[in-house]
């Protein structure tokens, strides 16, 4: 089936959502791929945003990835890079020449020419480099020195910076005549003789500026310079809580060397807020969805394995309890409610006290009112759901004793749960390690092995 | 203790992290409230940007975010109540006057005017309105007509529309001689003689053209306006897509009505993405943390009343094989070990899908392929848990026979957890319900129920 550009057009009018992107459209350029209709493809991709490119990208097999490259050869947009999946675009990057990557790369900002790098292997990364010009190298080398997940690695060069005694007159000429200005920029930056930001003026304030107005009268000086170092979720931080469309990156002795804008900051938040959910889930990286099948199984494997190993623990706690088991079966039977109840309601508080961690609304100044808070709430909902489950579980088996140690065992364990999904995380964080990762584990663990023992120990004591 | 600026300076310096707000910092603010010291409090908060105070009241309890109300009367900034979180607001709202509230809606954009009377019960935003200035009332009690997490909701309708045979110059002129423009903008906005946008001309765009140059020529035609009754996530989708900086908002005549900024999104990406996380961990309210232990008991709840039904579920299952369980106690202590890791498998599963359907990387397009790959993964991961269990569970009670059906109901469970955690998802979004709020419950359900009756029911039939 070959699709022309009215076709197409025609398939996203019938499709009222926002999402460029659709089945039939990825059917389509499938369709052009097997028959190696180049013509085809150029036809449909003519109407797409690179962003939605790079999603149709994202879509296909690998073979497919790589059969578009090798189809479209050098007609192709450097900015579809950028827009990539890390696990497809090592797909994509497979297909090109080290030219053609290099050449792509020079067309970038920074920013995005260090991200296209880092998805390379050491030896592939050498001849790529090797074919950048010289001061893009410098630039984009520079860049990949920074360590991951810094603001210098998402930082761009590429901005504008005047001295204070500069009118706005003069900033608006020099914009209107220079060539080589960044792509988009929301700030103009003012700097001392030693290149240190001490003020920044937003566009529309230059714009509402008289020309022979000083850009030190416009400039506002409370800046907020982002060392090179920073991580990623500290800049985020800044940005999201001063409300910044962009801010100057400064080196260690305090000089303008970049700029980071709204919308990598955008990528950073929902990165870090996705990071925490897969973390928590025992997914190790968030791209998941695009790898291949092996590297996923590998991923997945050794959380599933510490999970194992405290499944076993548990086993552990149940099998001191056999002889017990053995007399009165039914314990067999409601044992894993209580475990469970109490792995669902830790878990509920876990997930509140790892967000707010991230978001800086959990801190010391409030960590001990959250845990108490957290007891009450574990109390309650122990309580009526003790009274619940005793009802339940004294009528099922005609057994009132057998109901209240359940109620009992219960309530311990939602109160465990609740103190132990406020604790986990800030005991981790105060030793500085990231709650999301290993939070999870301890929890079950805990709330399991208490569930099993309270529930078993109490039925052995109280009714043997 | 009484605490003055310079002091709190010196605390803050000494704390060499990005964050303002530090617990020194808080108990210092609560001294003053006690001590019912005005000009101490008012010294603490000069030095503090608006957002940072909104910080600061978070971590009160809420005796003192009243307290702190009352103490500085009306010398209190609007733009500080826009940056609280909902349950926070409340609190400082109830000790705040009618008039006070309507002056503080009065000096904000209609986008924080909007969310500031949408925290008031309807009784009490009345008397709010009835005290707002009847301009601002209208555009305020519009924007509330609108539905929640709609873009009418998030948009400001303060902008700058211009007709297409404007200069440049004309522009700037207007901007430099117009006292009552928004206070951010990024884009002008060119719009027909029936006020519809058909272009936007970013600011550093203007800044770089010339005076004479007219906006049509300018302007960037490829806009994305965006429906008054767009869902902010669709929204929030379109930004991240095409890296806007601000896009503009249009009624059922696709007439400019208002703007909404790449800040207000910023906070709509991460309040998405953790609303996945907290739904999938039953947490019903993202703004939990600050909430009074009732109602935070009473949102837990639901969630846990429905684990305990389907955890009872899996107790009728147990039960069907009490005979098998008296014969061979070993059972009882292995079972959970075979229902938690299709739970963890399963979750990991799920936690992909949910989040790639968020992000539109999981669509109708490459369903089939992923359920495929997590078929692959289930099974591999299966094979390689069934072996190590089969050798443990084997070896601890000398039994192989034993080993080996706990290796099976461990295959059979993990491909079925592998499959639930895609499918489920999916199927959800395919019937319209939010994947996130009741995906786990099914989930665990079919693992542990399936897990349960594949170990068990192995046993019986094959150990007996």
């Amino acid at each position: 089936m070959l699709t022309d550009a009215s076709e197409h057009n025609e398939l996203s009018a019938s499709n009222d959502d926002v999402y460029a992107v659709d089945k039939e459209l990825v059917r389509a350029v499938e369709a052009a791929i097997d028959e190696a209709d180049r013509n085809a493809l150029e036809g449909i991709l003519d109407e797409l945003h690179n962003a939605d490119i790079a999603d149709v990208i994202e879509f296909l097999t690998s073979d497919d990835r790589r059969q578009f490259v090798i189809l479209l050869e050098d007609s192709f947009d450097a900015e579809i890079l950028i827009e990539l999946d890390e696990a497809v675009l090592e797909d994509v990057l497979s297909a090109m020449s080290p030219l053609a990557i290099a050449n792509a790369i020079a067309d970038m900002d920074t920013d995005d020419g260090v991200y296209v790098l880092g998805v390379l292997d050491e030896d592939h990364r050498d001849g790529v480099l090797r074919a950048v010009p010289a001061p893009d190298r410098a630039a984009v080398v520079e860049g990949l020195a920074f360590p991951e997940d810094s603001a210098g690695r998402l930082m761009q060069r590429e901005l504008i910076a005047v001295p204070a005694y500069w009118t706005v007159g003069q900033v608006i000429d020099y914009c209107r005549e220079t060539e080589d200005l960044p792509n988009d920029f929301y700030e103009i930056f003012v700097v001392d003789p030693r290149h240190r930001p001490i003020g920044q003026v937003a566009l529309n304030r230059a714009l509402r500026s008289k020309r022979p107005v000083l850009m030190r009268e416009v400039m506002e000086e409370e800046i907020n310079p982002i060392p090179v170092d920073m991580d990623q979720e500290e800049a985020a931080y800044l940005f999201q809580q001063y409300d910044m469309a962009s801010a100057p990156v400064v080196d260690t002795d305090g000089r303008l060397v970049g700029v980071i804008t709204f919308d990598d900051i955008a990528d950073v938040i929902e990165e870090e807020t996705e990071e925490d959910l897969m973390r928590l889930s025992g997914v190790s990286d968030e791209s998941d969805l695009f790898q291949p099948v092996m590297r996923t199984t590998r991923n997945r494997f050794s959380w599933l394995l510490i999970n194992l190993f405290t499944a076993i623990l548990a086993s552990f706690v149940i099998a001191q309890f056999d002889a017990t088991i053995e007399e009165i079966v039914a314990l067999a039977i409601l044992m894993p409610i209580v475990a469970s109840m109490g792995g669902n309601a830790g878990t509920q508080t876990l997930t509140v006290a790892v967000r707010a961690l991230a978001t800086r609304e959990l801190t010391e100044a409030n960590a001990f009112r959250v845990v108490q808070k957290e007891f009450l709430v574990g109390a309650l909902n122990g309580g009526f759901f003790a009274v619940l489950i005793g009802l339940v579980a004294g009528f099922w088996f005609s057994n009132p004793a057998l109901g209240g140690v359940i109620a009992v065992a219960m309530v311990i364990n939602m109160l465990v749960a609740g103190l132990s999904g406020a604790l986990i995380p800030l005991g981790l964080a105060r030793v500085g390690a990231d709650p999301a990762v290993s939070a999870t584990v301890f929890l079950t663990t805990i709330t399991d092995v208490i569930g099993f023992f309270a529930f078993l120990g109490l039925a052995a004591w109280l009714l043997l």
